[in-house]
Order: C-alpha cells, then sequence, then structure tokens
C-alpha cells in the first residue's frame, strides 16, 4: 500500500490495524557441556525430539537447537514464550549442560567430532550436502530469525483502495511484500550496526584456508565470513514473477542443490516451493540477519522484537522506492558495517540518525511513544557512541577472544541456574495458574501445539498432529462428562453414589431450614459431628463439634452454614487424618496426608518467630504464586491459637505441635506430605480411592478420605470418605512439602494423547 | 420395639426418625371408552409395555393398569409421584378414552370379551389359573396397595435396646414388622369405614350363583365378594417362622398354586419367596385393602396418604397386643363394616372414636399436629355421620347404580381432561423447571426408573436395567465433555473455532479495557455493529447499533457491556433474522424462528389491547412456567414503543408489526415459530448448524444463526453465526407459538439410552 504515512494520518482509524502485526521468532543455539565447549551428548531425551515438536527442534548439530515461538500478535507475548520455550530447554538439558549465548559457537572440535543431527534420511542427505559445499564450521553459526506478518486485513484494505491493476489480492500482497522486502534489504545495515554481537570468534571457527579477522568487529555472522551463498547465485526482488524464475533457474543449473539453499536475510514465506507462492500469495516475512543478544538470556528482549517490529512498520510507513540497485547497495552496505571495527562509528551515522529520527516522528503518529521513545533513545546513544552497541560493548568490556569465551561460559551458566531456580513456575506465562504453567511446560517440552484460548480463564488447546484436547484450568478436560461437577459438588449427591456402591461414608442429614434442624438437633448431641453447607468447596462454613456438644451452639453453625448454602449436612464425625487421593482415569496416581499450618516448638523460639522460620522455605509463597502457601499470622490463627491456650508471643516446650488452623487446606499455610503407596499407605485405601471415582463417574478428581491408621488395611470402620474435589489441585503433589513429587499435568498429557509415543 | 409411645416421650429427638417412613403406592384401574365400557384397545402403544416399566404396568386384564409410585419419605412427594404417574398414563391413551375411577369395575362384557394381558409364558399360566378357580370377575376389581417402610435405624435402635433374645436384628426386624401385621390386621376395619367407596357393582360383577347386594354397602370390594382365598387356605401372623411354614404348607398340598396366591390384607415383603424372609428379614408391609378414593383424580390424595401413616405409626405408638385370635376376629369385622349399610352407624364406633382420639394424642406428641389434626376432625365426622364417607356420599347423593355408574363415567371424562389440559408440565413436579418436568413425562411413560437427586438443582439420574444416566436442567448430561461449558460460553473463543472449521462469524474484536476501545473506536463507526459482554446468554448489555453512529454513543455502550464481562466484543452486525437450531450428538433436531415480542395493530385496538389479546394464548405464562411468556407493559417495552414513535394507547394501523422489545428472547415475551426443514428452511443451514456443533465439539448446544433468506441456500454471505448457548432451552421447541413441535426430551432419550428399542 502507497502513502501509509499520509493514509494514516487521515485515518487514525486504522492505526491499530497497522500496528497489529504477527510476530515469530527462532533461536538456534549450542547445547554446552561445564567447561564450555560443544556438549557431548546427543539432543536432551526429556525433549519430544521428533520434527513435530513445534517449539524446540534440533538443529544441524547434535549440539544445536532451534526455539521457536509460535506467532503472536504482542511484543510482550512474542517475549513470553521465547522466555518459556528457552526455560522449558534448559530445565531439559543434561545436568551441567548450559546454552551457549552467542551467535559465534564456542571453541570447535574437528570437524569429525561434530555430529550432524539425524534426522529423516532426505534431511541428513541434505545437511551432508551443505557440509561439503560451505564446510561444517559454518553450519555452526546460531543466529535469530524473525518472521513478520502485517495484519492482512490491513493489507485488504489497500487492495481495495489501490489494487486495480493487480488480477487478484494473492498478487497483491505479494507486490507488498517484495517492496517490504527490497527496503529491507536496503536498510538492513541498521540492524547489524545496532544488534550485532559477534565481534569474535574462536580460531578453530575459521576454515584453514581463511584470514581471520584480526580486530573485534561488529558482526563476524554478517561479515565475509557468514553463511552466504556462492556469487554465483543470482537473485532479484523485483517482483515475485522474476525472483521464482531465478531461483528455479539457479536450482536447474546446480548452483543451489534446492530453493531453501537461497539463503537471503530476507526470505518470502507462505508456501512450500517458490512457484506455489504465485497462487497464494506471500503470507508474510522472514528476517534473518540478528545476532543472538547476549544480554538477554533468550537471546533476543522485548526491546529488540519492539524496536524491529516498528523498524519494518517504517519502511512501509517512510515508503520508500527501493529498487534492485538499492538492494545490492543496501547489502554491500550492511557487510561493510558487519565488518567495520566495533567500536568505530559507522560510515553511515547519518542514515542512521535519519531513520532513528524519522521512526521517532512515526512513533508518535501511531500512538507507540510509550513503548518505542525510549528504545530510540537507547539506539540513537549507540550510533552515536559504539561502545553502547552490543558488538562494542563486548570489545571494549572484555577485549580478546579468551575473555570473549570465558564470558560466554559465565553467561550459559548464570542462565542456567536462574532457569532452574524456580521449577514450579514457567517464565512468560506467571500471570497464569502454577498448574497451567506446569502443563505448558510439559507441552512445549513434548512438543504439543498450543494455543492460548484464554489466558485470564486459563483456558488451553494442545495439539498433536490433528488430535486436539482443550484443557481449562489445568485438569478440565473432555475426559469428564459434563455431569462430573455436579457430581461432586452436590457433596450430598456424591455421599449417595458413593454410599449405593457400598464405601463407608459418614451418615450424614440434609435440611434445608433452621426449624427442620431445630426438630431434630438433639439427636446430634450425643456424638461428634460436622456441620457444612451442601456445597462448597473450601471450607467456608464448616464446623466440627465433639460429643456432647449444647444444642444451642450447635444451631448456631448451623445458622452460619446455612449463609453458604440453602441446604446444609449435619454429618457424623469420623475420626482419624486427612488424606487426599489425585484419581486419573481410574487410577489413582498421587496421595498426599495433609496437615493443618502448624509450627513445632523447640522451647526456645515464640510461635511468631517459628512461623517466619517455616515460612522460609522457598515453595512457600503467597495467592497460589508457589507451590506451597506461607502461614499467616492472622486473626483465624489468632483465634486457633487461643483454643490452645497460645499468643503469637508464646514459647511452645519442645517438640510440642502448635496448630496455626483447624482446616488442613494447603491454600491457608498447610503441609502437604507425599504418600507411597505400600511403605506410607496400605494399597487398600488405593482400590476405595479408584472404587469411588468409579462410583462418581469421574476421570479428574482429588478425593478427601479420612484414615485412622494408613498402614492398616482398609475396613468399614477406619476410614471414611468426605468429599469429591473438582478441578483437584495439582501443584501440592508435584511439589509437596515433603516425600516425592508426582508430575500430573505430565500424566495428564498421557492420558489425553495416548498415541503420543514419549509422553 | 416395645413401649414406642413412652421411649419417644422421654427421646422426643427421635421423632424425626420415627416419622421418616418411606411410602409406596400401586393403584390399579381399567381404561374406558367414551360410553363408558371397557375400553376395546390394548394396551396403550406410547407407553413401553414391557414388564420393566417401573411405574405403568399391565395388570390382570388388557384393560387394566397399574399404576406405582416410587418409594418417598415425605407423603407430598409421595401424592406428586402418584400424580404424574396417572397424568402420564391418562395422557398416553388413546384419544377419548379415560380412567375408570372406582374399584369396582364398569359394566363388564361377557368373559370372552375380557383379555387377559398377554405377559410372559408363566405369568399367562398364572394368570389363566386365577381365572379358573376365582372367575374372571373377580380379577376384574382394582386397588390400592399401600406399601410402608419404618426407617431401619428407628428398627436398629430399637434392637440395640431390647434385642438381646434376638439371633441377630434380621429376626428382630421381621418381628417387628409381623407385631405390626397383627395389630392391623385386627384394626382394619376402620379403613374400610372410612375410605370404603364401593357401595355398588354393576349386576354384571356377580357370577351367576351370587347374589347381588341390595343396598349400598360401604365396601363391595372387602365384603364377601372380595377377592378372597378359599377359607381351606391357612396363615398365620404368629411368627414370620410358623407363617412362612403354612404358607408353604398350602402350596405343597395344593390348596394354593404359589406363594403369591394368598392375598392377605397385608403382605410380607422383602424377599422372592417367603423362606427368603427368614434369612433376610422383612423389609416392609404391603397394605392391600384400600378402595380407590373416587373424589381424588389419582385415587387416593395427600390426606389418605397421610392418615394411612400416622394411623400404621398408632398401631405401633399404642403398642396394642394382638394375637391370632385377634387378627381373625379383625377380619371378620373388616367384613362386617364393610357390608354395612353405607348410611348406617358402623357397630365398632366406640372403637373407632378411641383410635381417632388417640392418634389426636400421638399427633401432638410427634410434633404432626399441623398436618394431621384436620384430618383426624373430618375422619371423626366421618366416623359420627356415615353420610360423610365416600361410600355414604355416593349412596345418598346417586342413590343406585345407574347413576353411580354415570358419575364413574362423568368422574373419568372430567380427570381426563384436566389431564390433557396442559400438556407441557407434569403434574406432582410442577416446582420443577418445565423442561425437567416433561423430561420426567418421557421417562415415566418409557418406563425409565428415576431418582430426583436434587429437586432444586434439577438433578435427576435415570436408569435402565444397568444403565445409568444423569441429567441436569433437562440437558446437561454425560454426552458432553467438562469443555463444552467454556467452548460454547466463552463467545470468543467459540466464534475462534467457529471461524478456524471454515464457518462464517461476523468478524469480532476483543477488547479488556474502556481505554482500548477509545483507541479504536473510529473503525466502527463506518458499519452496523454490535457490543456485547464476552461471555453471558441473556442478552444482558447487549447492543445494536447502525452504521454511522456517533462514537460517544458506542463508548456508552461499551461501558454498560463492561458491567457484565471484563471482556467485551466489539462485532460487525450481520443482517438476517434470528434463527435457534437445537444440535443433538451432531444433528439438527429442531430449528426455530425467534421473534421478538410484538403485536399486529387492526386500526382499532391500543397496543395495550393488543399485547392483552396476544397474552391470552394457553401457553402464555410467567417465569417459565409455560412454554412461552407473556409480553410485559413495562419500562423496556415503552422504551421500544418510543423508539417506534408509539406509546401503548396508540391504535396500529390494520397489519403494522410494532414490537415491544429489540430482542427476539422466548422469555421477554418473544413468538416461537417452527421451521420445517425443505418447506421452510434451506438443508443447506442443517448442515452448517451440524458442522458447527462439530466444530465446538458440543453434543447438545442451542444455535443462533443469523439467516438473510432462509429458503435460499447458504453462502458466506447470507448467514453468520452468533452464538453457541449451552443447556439451551428445549420447551420452545416441543411447544412452539406456530408450526409443528418437537419432542426433545425423548430424543434425547433416545440417545442417552440407544438400547432402549421403544424409546
Amino acid at each position: 500500500m502507497r502513502c501509509i504515512k499520509s493514509f494514516l494520518v487521515k485515518h487514525p482509524e486504522y492505526i491499530p490495524l497497522f500496528k497489529h502485526t504477527s510476530i515469530g521468532i527462532e533461536r538456534e543455539g549450542h547445547r554446552i557441556d561445564p567447561d564450555g565447549n560443544l556438549a557431548k551428548t546427543g539432543h536432551p531425551k526429556t525433549l519430544d525430539g521428533s520434527s513435530h515438536n513445534h517449539y524446540i527442534q534440533r538443529d544441524f548439530a547434535d549440539t544445536q537447537i532451534e526455539l521457536v515461538s509460535p506467532p503472536a500478535y504482542d511484543e510482550g507475548e512474542v517475549s513470553g514464550w521465547l522466555s518459556a520455550i528457552h526455560a522449558v530447554a534448559r530445565r531439559s538439558f543434561e545436568h551441567g549442560e548450559a546454552l551457549w549465548p552467542y551467535s559465534m559457537p564456542p571453541a570447535l572440535p574437528e570437524d569429525s567430532q561434530i555430529h550432524v543431527a539425524q534426522l529423516d534420511e532426505a534431511d541428513v542427505k541434505y545437511r551432508e550436502y551443505l557440509v561439503k559445499v560451505y564446510g561444517k564450521k559454518r553450519q555452526m553459526l546460531s543466529g535469530i530469525h524473525y518472521n513478520m506478518q502485517i495484519d492482512p486485513e490491513f493489507i485488504a484494505m489497500g487492495y481495495e483502495r489501490e489494487g486495480q491493476n493487480y488480477p487478484n489480492i494473492a498478487a497483491y500482497t505479494s507486490d507488498f511484500y517484495m517492496r517490504l522486502a527490497r527496503n529491507f534489504l536496503r536498510h538492513q545495515w541498521i540492524l547489524v550496526y545496532l544488534f550485532g554481537a559477534t565481534p569474535y570468534a574462536d580460531l578453530s571457527f575459521y576454515e584453514a584456508d581463511e584470514a581471520p579477522f584480526t580486530y573485534p568487529l561488529r558482526s563476524i555472522r554478517n561479515s565475509r565470513y557468514g553463511y552466504i551463498n556462492h556469487p554465483d547465485v543470482q537473485f532479484t526482488f523485483e517482483n515475485l514473477n522474476a525472483y521464482v524464475e531465478t531461483l528455479e533457474e539457479n536450482v536447474r543449473e546446480g548452483r543451489l542443490i534446492a530453493e531453501k539453499e537461497f539463503y537471503s536475510n530476507v526470505r518470502l514465506r507462505g508456501a512450500g516451493t517458490a512457484r506455489e507462492l504465485l497462487d497464494k500469495g506471500i503470507k508474510y516475512l522472514e528476517f534473518r540477519m540478528l545476532d543472538i543478544q547476549p544480554d538477554c538470556n533468550f537471546g533476543l528482549s522485548w526491546r529488540e522484537i519492539t524496536f524491529m517490529k516498528y523498524f519494518i512498520l517504517y519502511l512501509l510507513w517512510r515508503d520508500y522506492q527501493c529498487d534492485m540497485a538499492s538492494v545490492h547497495q543496501g547489502i554491500a552496505m550492511k557487510t561493510t558495517v558487519a565488518e567495520e571495527h566495533a567500536l568505530s562509528q559507522t560510515v553511515y551515522l547519518d542514515e542512521g540518525l535519519d531513520i532513528i529520527k524519522g521512526m521517532r516522528e512515526m512513533a508518535e503518529a501511531l500512538s507507540a511513544s510509550e513503548e518505542l521513545i525510549p528504545i530510540l533513545d537507547e539506539m540513537k546513544v549507540r550510533l552515536l557512541d559504539p561502545k553502547q552497541t552490543p558488538a562494542g560493548r563486548m570489545a571494549s568490556e572484555l577485549g580478546n577472544v579468551d575473555a570473549w569465551l570465558a564470558e560466554g561460559k559465565r553467561l550459559a551458566n548464570a542462565w542456567q541456574e536462574m532457569a532452574l531456580a524456580e521449577p514450579y513456575q514457567l517464565n512468560g506465562f506467571s500471570d497464569m495458574e502454577l498448574s497451567t504453567q506446569i502443563l505448558l511446560f510439559d507441552a512445549i517440552q513434548q512438543g504439543l501445539h498450543i494455543d492460548i484460548l484464554d489466558r485470564k480463564e486459563q483456558f488451553i488447546r494442545l495439539t498433536y498432529h490433528d488430535h486436539q484436547e482443550y484443557i481449562k484450568k489445568g485438569n478440565i478436560t473432555r475426559l469428564d462428562s459434563m455431569v462430573a461437577y455436579p457430581l461432586m459438588e452436590n457433596k450430598e449427591v456424591s455421599k449417595r453414589l458413593v454410599q449405593e456402591a457400598g464405601y463407608h461414608t459418614p451418615r450424614s442429614i440434609a435440611f434445608t431450614s433452621l426449624e427442620a434442624v431445630r426438630a431434630a438437633i438433639g439427636q446430634f448431641t450425643d456424638r461428634p459431628i460436622v456441620i457444612k453447607p451442601k456445597s462448597t468447596n473450601m471450607g467456608l462454613g464448616l464446623a466440627v463439634f465433639p460429643k456432647g456438644q449444647n444444642a444451642e451452639v450447635l444451631m448456631a453453625a448451623c445458622r452460619e452454614a446455612f449463609k453458604y448454602d440453602r441446604m446444609i449436612l449435619l454429618e457424623d464425625f469420623a475420626g482419624g487424618d486427612e488424606y487426599r487421593f489425585f484419581v486419573l482415569k481410574g487410577q489413582t496416581e498421587a496421595i498426599l496426608k495433609r496437615e493443618s499450618a502448624h509450627v513445632i516448638g523447640d522451647g526456645k523460639h515464640t510461635i511468631s518467630e517459628l512461623v517466619a522460620e517455616k515460612n522460609q522455605h522457598p515453595w512457600r509463597g503467597h495467592n497460589h504464586r508457589r507451590p506451597l502457601e506461607v502461614i499467616k499470622t492472622g486473626e483465624a490463627e489468632r483465634l486457633c491459637l487461643l483454643d490452645q491456650g497460645y499468643e503469637f508471643s508464646s514459647v511452645p516446650k519442645a517438640l510440642k505441635r502448635v496448630n496455626l488452623r483447624e482446616n488442613s487446606n494447603i491454600s491457608t499455610g498447610g503441609d502437604s506430605l507425599a504418600m507411597r503407596i505400600g511403605s506410607d499407605i496400605h494399597p487398600s485405601y488405593v482400590d476405595i480411592a479408584n472404587g469411588i471415582a468409579k462410583a462418581l463417574e469421574v476421570q479428574v478428581t482429588g478425593l478427601d478420605i479420612l484414615i485412622k491408621d494408613p498402614k492398616q488395611a482398609a475396613s468399614k470402620d477406619n476410614y471414611a470418605f468426605i468429599e469429591a474435589n473438582f478441578n483437584p489441585m495439582m501443584m501440592m503433589h508435584i511439589y509437596p512439602l515433603k516425600g516425592e513429587g508426582v508430575r500430573l499435568t505430565r500424566k495428564l498429557l498421557r492420558v489425553l494423547f495416548p498415541e503420543h509415543s514419549s509422553l
């Protein structure tokens, strides 16, 4: 579309559409061992290594992985995805391995020690060809590929306004992108200047007949020693037709073995072969010259992602008229800038400053100042002061190849440590619930395609080949039917079904009015009882009373319970400790003993101090942002202490257990203790839990069962089913306070995708 | 349990348990034709006629049905069930047939014209034997059988207190019930007096050798001409062991062909054979002497059900000590009372008054005065004034057999008419949602066993043989998975999936803040648009605007929409009328055009008058108690009229359509017009609806689709998917204002129980 600038100034309502670009990033990188050398291990076994993995793929060498973010419209989301995929990759490495942070490889071994990844046969053949033509070392370069699509609706609007001379919208779109490609190739040098980050290379990178650079430059990867085609290879971006003809001729005449061997810094995307583009039209462009940014743990930060986006939009906005002469000029400028001394001013400074100035004007016109201006300010500083560029900083701060290699190793290890520090969350998705974060982690690791359908509602779709599964809030899936919810949540109904199936559950009588309770309350004073609302999950309105309680006290508790439901239950209190059984498709997959928030006295410290100490545990946090919650010291806790004759300032005796809460919920600071079947808990309880889940016809449930002595086999008198929980918590099983965690998210995926062999 | 009275006076907390009795009623009755003769047709074809039908069974003759209420604890629930089952039976009759309201049959044809129902072979043989021994006519009597169980927990408590001499609780329970049986047989006469309702019999009822009664008596059915065993048949209720021995001896020695031929007014229940009772213990008793009460359309009203219950409890409370001599005395008293002149005082008046007095005292002690005292007052009047008994009333008001037969016919027809008057609801369940009422109707008709799991939550369970299905709110079933709800309710997600599958849905952009809307609002003024909250079903917060609307007006509507959701959608408005497709398991089963509440002018009447007239339609009601809602004349309607330049007092021109509402929801008075596929709507839209349901992976859904011209085949431009509704309304399809209804409840049952052949 021509004159986008003047169009948007006249029609500012289309600015959101113009800015609505889809972005996807690919980042390559090598695994290294603790010594900073290429790892000797194969592709990590914990990753799905098939070529169907959408996010983590094997690249040329066995040590090289490619991390691919799915297309997203929001720059924050793009960097979030990239960050998440990096976290998954790093946590999947073998112990001690890390991800090399540079586009240039670390010191390389003999060619024979570099193992080409063994994928399918055709692929292996192609790679062998590349080795022959370009050498193995050149293949070891790692880069960033930036894919971007202008909103097709924006292009369609242009077609409506000025597409009269095109046979169809596909032709118009292709022309739109060819123009953009030319503009980009002409101006790409500025990206090499601003983001070039390969000032050095280990000598092992050079082939025997190559003369190593003797000074720190901006980007070896974009220099003459980068990955570039032989000068014989012809190309044109004049128009799509000519592009296709020329490319096919190169292949036909043997200058390229395949179209994909054509290494332009812009690739036309949208079809399997160039010729197909003529029909389908170009869908988006891939920009391939960015170096990995070593100051970002996932290679390209939000800042660069945002700058790139607006730089490309600026090429459209400014409406440069670039022909093929400009393209060739631009490619030469790019190489010139790449080979400039990293600490020297660039020869194209004026053009650079002009671009930044133009982008600044555009930022204001597009209402993008807030995000963009600070970035442009920084880029202007880089233009004026080469020391502020990534290459310049490394040249001035490190000064030689060895220091630079050492710094690479340090960075790799620092980021590896960071990735391992909080295994219960997933960078980039930390606004979501922990269980969904872990599920996404497992899905990325196993190469399932992910669609976030509704981020705030924790609603995702996973796809493996043609098989789709929807998951909400971590474990609401198609496994359970629509009636599973009422069967679990209606406590009266679930107890009825469980009883019908022959399992023990405390006698419980339902009431719908206080009058009805009053008429019957007498028969509840001769035994310990629980009073609770019929539905509700979190222990709200629940009260427990010993035998012989005064009827009026019980009535008061009933009145309270009626606040939460129109029906309440008066239930025989069954003794024993509370165990949570996580049952998945008929099988108990994890068992926890849950203990109410408590501290154990040591005869020296106050309860407040003991609580503070217990809260030091790194897995305790607030508002379900960590697997466990901190113990609070509020009114509820104060009253609970009071019942036991304590205040927060009391100093309990050594080994004395003091409860801060009566209920055992993890959400109020409770402890989770993982139980092993057999040694900790008798297998007969597992049979009971599986049977109860079957009676309720539910596939995913958390069953609360009271057990008097878990090592004794179950009998009617020593256990009692209390309730079944819909959408049960998984994190407390995955990361229990004590005992071995069970990766329930992975087990859920295995049930959902039984055909996925590596799950 | 001995001394229940003094025990309960001391332990009033057990009174609720004592009163907690389970009651089930069986009522037999003949179908008659419009002339008042036995129907000539077979068992109604619309009923499941298998012996597995739990509620409506075939009795001795083809014309005779047995209506069986399931056991229930609450007298109101019992009469509700009985009423419901009667309604189902009556609505299943062929046109013109009705249910004979007396225990005595109508005028009987020649024996050869009485067709014995053909069930399985053994059963047919048994019935042939009965005909031989007792004659066909005697089999034509119809009665009420009253089954009652004392709460086993109450009996268990007695066992704990005084069961030391019994080998086990089963033996204690049996003894408890044997004592009750003896007491009952001794005192049953009072029930014959109070509820005897067979003063007359057509002469055709008598065998040739029998002398017809020449006066109106209380109960021919309980007289010498009732259905009684030969005097040779021995029996004892002394203890269960003796009972079993004696009964088996009768069979062994040929006085009875089978145990079930023993016709006592009390039957011991709980096992297949008498001997099995020795092991299992008696579970409950069946009391068989009540006549059908002709003043109740379902044979036994709440009043009699309640009186019976408390009469039986009174027999326990009073702790009568009846031996077998008393039993024989009681049986003789019963026959005496049955054969007394209907208008004469009974000879046992004093005992009767004593019982009523004792029951009155018990009523107060049991806190049952409110329900029971008015009934006892009435029964006392009956004792003192025989004209007030059912038999007495018929004798005094009708006076002879012919008038009595004519009255039977009149009653039968009146109640038939009543049953047909409101086909969209089910008596006894009218507190539930209409769709659940109709579903229960279909389930009863087809003999599916019903459990009402939670009445207020419309949660039921249906069972056919061993196959159980849960249904909530009419159509929430296991057919849909747990993710179906979010896939339908999240409008953004459902549109995305529908679009991915290649169907047309208006472009829609989601916003999460007013600021974001403001930045983009300009692009929405150049087209008609809909503003709505992302989730919500009932049209709340939704607004429609024509092209060229002022941005501030749109912003105000957005502000309103944000009240209902944190995310709102701005959606291109697609033209056309709104159609609702009900899709069940991949198939569109019903289509409605929905029109907003409106009237058509006639040039004479005011809008208020036109609305009032339209509201006369018998299917329009309030609060979803009928299939359609009345059109209201409130503020929303006033504003809608104002928009069109009207007030309620305006008189629109002839044929002028005036809307009272902009939305087309049935719940705000809209019209429902059933569409026939082919003649009303092109089949291509059915393919689209089926495809959309598939794309959303939902089995039960109501799809809203805008269609410009339903007779034109669908193309991208002439339809638009708007939304999918979870738990869609069924009543509007079953009872549309115009066109043929589709029995969706029945179709749903067919999908849930594919193995049920008559569904």
